[in-house]
């Protein structure tokens, strides 16, 4: 069973072919605005998920603050595009990226992230190349164990470190709880504005994270500002967090069915350069919207591999289905273009203008 | 510790970078064109792995008798380059891939692979925009259960309807054997033979795949040439499989150790958005040259999680180290450019022209 609009994608493009409704990303886009809203924190979506200007003005139009990246690459695209109050939300090292930051300063206002010496060591290079002073947060370890001091103490150090640094401001806290640890983040942020305050600092950007901790958005007592970025697609990930649904998932990808190889076997053209080994922790690599009881159980580079022997429904060779990813963020990142659509029509094609830079 | 290398690439670059050592290319290419010379098939590079018309023409120069592609969006940019035999082993479906077929048809020498009837159906539509007859060969599941016809009967019967197909040239068999799987693959090839025979048809193009297959090249009686990708750079999948030897991985990525993040880890500017989630069925993401005792754990999409427990060397936050990744055709597919060195010198930059094209 192929849709009519899957027909015309693939007659027209071909598959596999990513396929964004506006309708589903506008609706997306206008009600986390208004979580944010609703909460009392500023919205600064991070880009990551679409990588595209054109998206990115949508949300700013809707009333975000301004914009998070992760590497400069995806900065430089949008500040080339006009936009001019950006969070790089990485450690940056190197002085290759702080010739980048530093002209990237010159044109926009940035704000970058650091949780060690090292990296506010070199950031004074930027500021001086921009000739402004560059606003720096700390990143705060609360509960993931990635990035970030691990205590309010050193969080303290450095806060005073990037105050006493040629050219950098320090700027606040960035923050990324997981969606259970928001007790344990507030006593830690508690702790170090305190600290920072006793040593006549403040903290004006109090940044958190994460589109499933959308239902979190506010509960830390001192934010300003919240850094979802799946929400204006969603996918199987946050439908399993709780906070989409079906219906607000935006992307899916098309994919032609290539091969039966068997009665309980079938081979979709979307593989793991499409839809990415990235699981998300779910079960199966995508639901298949046309045979929801199919598992995309394994891939090959270019093939899907369909374990069919608990779906009723079977499809067909040249059936074109829509699945939707586990973890949109990093299938977008497979491609250059995706193609937009408004319910049942096809409006042209979008580019993921930000892809294929590796920093 | 730093390689001197390493911080000039650094340092003109920044990281994460992927870095070919031409030195190593070159001796892969030349000692794989040697293997299959010395079985007597000829060597039919898949350039999955690569993405680089250059390099296509590096193996055609060694000695290749042509390419194998995926897609036609791989297949496109090599015929654009001049390369005219082609083989896609994929099954192409829809009048899109047909139109673009025939338009390749006409330029170069193309051969694509069938293992089913729709597929057939749908081929002589390129054929007849092509103005001759177009080459397709059968392909065959010898064990891996993922596409090809499950049957020699299956096989002699497709071989017939490509014969009676208006401008498809019955052209032979292609298969994919198992490491261990060749006396099957053998039986079943045996098999089809005689069936086309007995129909009056016969088998000019009978291909093998595989860089772990190297070992087994030429041990299928009958076959006329192979399909190897990966070994022009190799990976820790390559030296698992006893393929081949740390010295002949040519493709190393450049991390920075952007955070330690506590005693016990570290955080890599390499996550998934440069190595991939795809392990290749190994333990951890890669193999750090420096540090061969830490682990690369997991990954968020920017960070590459270091488990330094079992090591006892201990990177600095600003280090950058080399890493082999698992699977080396995922990670070349996440970006636009690789950086060419020799020994220790900086060659350049060489575009993975045919990348970020899904179809």
């Amino acid at each position: 069973m192929t849709t009519p609009l899957a027909v015309k994608i693939a007659r027209e493009y071909g598959t596999p072919c990513a396929v964004i409704d506006m309708e589903r990303v506008e609706r997306n886009i206008a009600r986390i605005q208004a979580v944010c809203d609703a909460a009392g924190v500023a919205n600064r979506p991070h880009i990551k998920t679409h990588k595209s200007p054109v998206l990115a003005r949508l949300q700013i139009a809707a009333g975000a603050k301004g914009i998070t990246c992760q590497k400069l690459g995806e900065a430089e695209v949008m500040a080339n595009a006009g936009i001019d109050d950006i969070l790089i939300s990485y450690n940056l090292i190197g002085e290759e990226k702080m010739a980048r930051l530093g002209a990237l300063q010159a044109k926009a206002n940035m704000t970058v992230a650091a949780d060690n010496s090292t990296v506010i060591a070199g950031l004074p290079q930027a500021a001086t190349a921009s000739g402004r002073p560059l606003s720096v947060v700390v990143e705060c370890d609360t509960g993931r164990k990635r990035a970030g001091v691990e205590t309010p103490a050193e969080a303290i150090a450095l806060a005073r470190e990037i105050a006493a640094s040629k050219g950098l401001l320090f700027a606040g806290f960035m923050l990324y709880p997981t969606e259970t640890g928001w007790a344990e983040a507030q006593k830690f942020y508690d702790q170090a504005l305190a600290g920072v305050r006793a040593h006549g600092l403040d903290a004006a950007i109090v940044s958190t994270g994460g589109t499933p901790n959308l239902k979190n958005v506010g509960k830390l007592k001192g934010a300003t500002e919240h850094r979802p970025g799946t929400y204006i697609y969603n996918d199987r990930m946050q439908v399993a967090a709780g906070v989409a649904n079906w219906d607000d998932c935006a992307l899916n990808i098309y994919s032609t069915v290539v091969s039966r190889a068997g009665p309980d076997r079938g081979i979709l053209d979307a593989g793991s350069k499409t839809l990415t080994s990235d699981t998300g922790g779910l079960e199966g690599h995508g639901l298949i919207l046309e045979h929801p009881e199919a598992k995309i159980a394994r891939f090959a580079e270019e093939h899907g591999f369909l374990d069919l022997t608990r779906s009723n429904t079977r499809p067909n060779v040249g059936d074109v289905v829509r699945i939707v990813p586990n973890h949109v963020c990093v299938v977008v990142n497979m491609m250059d273009e995706v193609v937009m659509v408004r319910g049942e029509e096809i409006v042209g094609t979008l580019s993921v203008a930000a892809r294929g830079k590796l920093r």
